[in-house]
């Protein structure tokens, strides 16, 4: 027997089908949905599927925006020939929290990754090439320290490199605060690798 | 300046406003939300709405259901003289799920608590003490082993006795698999005082 409702099992399996949700939770969230007032209810619907509905890629830097360009490309104030290659709108977000980076972004919208069949076609990459040809002095590379990220990073700096066009990697080491005794091996020899003069 | 455009932000305010989602955890499901194809987040919005349209309280025990009497209170195979009261729907599909309780139940919804501001009127008891007033042998109170649970089966306990009808409360103890050393002292105690002989 169900435990639930048609419609409540229904919200269940939707709610549980979002990342990051199990069945418990799921169920919390259903049971808080449907205790809601109903006008919640029906601007929480509606919130989804109008962002779904408006919002787009910039057609500079392919951030997800609801105009034709996001906020920064559309800045005049922001250095343009600086670019800070991204894999996701959270990351430029991430980046873009600091209020200490001038220039302007480029979102991938993935890594590539051969275990997941994601190939250098699949991400916004040749978006990416196409922007060079403008009056572009860096690129900044600040994919994500993970093997796709870093195999996202080698293969974007073979691909400038011979346009003339200066590529730089974010750099990996110790966070700050970390505590060295619960820090990876790969992460301490990369600090050791790159570490600067005092 | 905001991070995301518009809509992205009012998405996220939306999903950071449930229980359990915090803003990292709502940024991750605007997006997600985002890059669902179109279809899928019409049928996630209309599955809220719909729940919110049609559940609604059974006339016999309040649980939510979409129909007037829920498929317990419905089944009579189930032994109505019994009636186990829960704090909310998920207890009582905790308590269905292990499949050997016949009895029926009553889903207060909410516990009595004087810091929330939660008084008795405010829960299903009035409900409960008018279902009563039919052929009723046991009460077994099994709301929550928290403050305000105890304090629920305190006064429903008070309240129901002088009607002659049996009230039982659900045991406190060691959980099953439990490991003593890791048990606080209150349940030690409460195991402790309801031992029972071998």
């Amino acid at each position: 027997m169900d435990l639930y409702s048609g419609y409540i099992n229904k919200l269940i399996d939707e709610l549980a089908g979002l990342p990051g949700i199990g069945s418990k939770s799921a169920q919390r969230l259903a049971f808080h949905i449907i205790n809601m007032p109903k006008a919640k209810v029906e601007k929480l619907a509606r919130t989804m599927t109008e962002a779904k509905e408006h919002v787009r890629y910039c057609e500079e830097c392919y951030t997800l925006t609801d105009s034709e360009k996001c906020p920064i490309c559309a800045n005049d104030r922001r250095d343009h020939s600086v670019i800070m290659v991204v894999e996701n709108t959270r990351d430029l977000a991430a980046y873009e929290k600091t209020g200490k980076y001038e220039g302007v972004y480029h979102v991938l919208h993935g890594a590539i990754s051969p275990m997941l069949g994601i190939g250098p076609n699949d991400i916004k990459l040749k978006e990416l090439m196409h922007r060079l040809t403008g009056d572009v002095k860096e690129v900044i590379i600040a994919t994500n320290s993970s093997l796709e990220g870093e195999t996202t990073a080698m293969y974007i700096g073979k691909l400038i490199k011979p346009t003339g066009v200066k590529v730089t990697r974010i750099a990996s080491g110790v966070p700050v605060g970390g505590d060295l005794e619960y820090i990876d091996e790969v992460t301490l020899l990369r600090a050791l690798e790159g570490r600067v003069e005092m």
